[in-house]
């Protein structure tokens, strides 16, 4: 396989797998417990899953393009994990999924019970690995992300089912439920390794705009993607009626006829067969999917510019690529 | 009203009432969300039911016995009362309960989604809260104890239903949901006034009694109370087949006969009309309650022990009369 045709995540992967190794054994040795033998069944069901641990990769990448050499980027970056994991398992208890990378979701396999507390435990599991950096600035901005998080999640809940969500909502949505972590990933990194400010700031406007971008994708590939890609089922976010980009671009530009539509497939939640391909005919009638995928592309090149105020580093080549990525999973 | 004759925690209360109007503005601050208008309206409902902010006035007093003067003890007053809204809304939805404090659970009245997703808003802001502080201790104190709940709420989850947990089992359960709270509240309060570590470790150890006795209380009064008392219904444990301690007792004092009978209705869930009061009938022929009775007792016995080490403060006297208070529910 010829290095330049790697995906950027497995060049990272590969750059960053002494680290990589160093945060999976942390986090198979902080998801068990002595206990409560259900916690790693669901815990291993979850983390073993094969996702592809961006997250923890963007943290351990930003701490070495600073030049940090110490032990607890591991800490942060097995703590972003943890987050992310624990925010999965109470988002499909609310979002009643069945199917989650491509693998039945926890809260089908044992209960909602289990996944709400497995949840709080990796949650609070996170929390430990974040204190025992003993980086009051770090556990600030971990703390502020998960409240973002959290907000972000119930903003989402009440916007869903309602016509009047519009773009700027949406935003505050999607930098709730992807793109906090992703900045905050990157900022601890940068302030673990004590970079100057500027550097900071740029690490946190980069996971800003990669989450943005990233979510962006996602919600149109729920309109246009395959279930091999995408690891759920297309139309899922249209049948739980959530107001996503294209469907906000699309109702904007509705007619009154089509305005009825949309009352009734996400308001009233009234839906049948042939509501979908009706949904997705509008969204390409009113160019909802173009402009979209243009956002998305806006995003991924903004995260690209913050880079330029790091330091000249083969890790920051791959970052760059990896906006470019995020983005390309739409051809 | 004499003053001997009010409440310890209403003593408390009188005592501490500067510092507890700053928690609960504090708390009103904090509970809030600018862009979640769902936020406020599940917490308000909680945290305006009326609890007796029992935690938070354990960490209060524990700061002022200890001679603190700053401000930090409101902020770690708040977060304890916080870290248990955020238990109370997750675990109504996992025991699907339908009554807290004598009034309709979040749940019922919102829905399962906004409890899981508010909870977790709770506790992140908590989370903000502690790190306030700058003490790291603290924070490591109360990391500590988040796992502690969230892994005794799996366990519970687990030993609902199974015979085989013991007393041993009981007691990490108790732990737990709610020892665990209790002790870290007076715990963080000795730590942020800087008390010496045998004052500290007092703190902790009478925290963890009062938890104890509190709690096997609670479990005893759901098979002797009546609903204006314990503010849920007689038996609701029975009907969730939780394994409490006036249970186990009974179960391992059982015939073949009484065992069958317990298999079926926790073990099976098979219960019908007349099966509560059979099951109250076995645990008074095996004198359970009494026992479990004793129990209490001794915990709150431990707990003023405990106080001994600390100074000889007017707060001091409340609080051992608040661990024998926990135990007079049982009159």
């Amino acid at each position: 396989m010829f290095e330049a045709r790697q995906a950027p995540h497995d060049r990272l992967g590969a750059h960053l797998a002494a680290d990589m190794d160093a945060v999976n054994t942390l986090i198979r040795l902080r998801m068990a417990s002595e206990h409560a033998p259900r916690i790693p069944e669901v815990t291993a069901h979850l983390v073993e899953a094969g996702g592809k641990r961006l997250r923890p990769m963007l943290t351990l990448a930003a701490a070495r393009m600073c030049g940090y050499d110490g032990p607890y980027h591991v800490h942060l970056a097995a703590t972003v994990e943890f987050i992310h994991t624990a925010t999965l398992l109470h988002d499909d208890v609310v979002d009643e999924s069945a199917q989650r990378r491509g693998r039945p979701t926890a809260n089908l396999l044992w209960d909602n019970k289990s996944s709400v507390l497995v949840g709080d435990y990796l949650f609070s599991r996170s929390f430990q690995l974040m204190v025992e950096t003993g980086n009051l600035r770090v556990l600030d901005i971990l703390a502020n992300a998960s409240a973002t998080i959290a907000e972000g999640e119930v903003l989402q809940l009440t916007a869903a089912q309602d016509l009047r969500t519009d773009e700027g909502i949406y935003l505050k949505v999607v930098r709730g439920k992807t793109a906090a972590l992703f900045s905050a990933a990157t900022e601890v990194g940068g302030v673990i390794a004590g970079a100057p400010e500027e550097q900071v700031r740029a690490l946190h406007a980069y996971g800003d705009a990669l989450g943005i971008a990233f979510q962006i994708v996602d919600d149109l590939l729920d309109y246009g993607g395959t279930t091999a890609v995408i690891g759920k089922n297309v139309g899922d976010d249209f049948r739980e009626r959530k107001l996503t980009l294209p469907v906000i671009k699309a109702v904007a530009a509705a007619s009154a006829e089509e305005r009825a539509f949309w009352v009734r497939v996400i308001e009233k939640g009234q839906q049948g067969t042939g509501d979908l391909e009706q949904a997705m005919a509008l969204l390409a009638r009113h160019g909802a999917l173009d402009a979209t995928r243009n956002e998305a592309l806006a995003w991924a090149t903004k995260a690209k510019a913050a880079l330029l105020t790091l330091p000249n580093h083969e890790l920051r080549g791959m970052l760059s690529d990896l906006a470019d990525y995020v983005v390309a999973r739409l051809n």
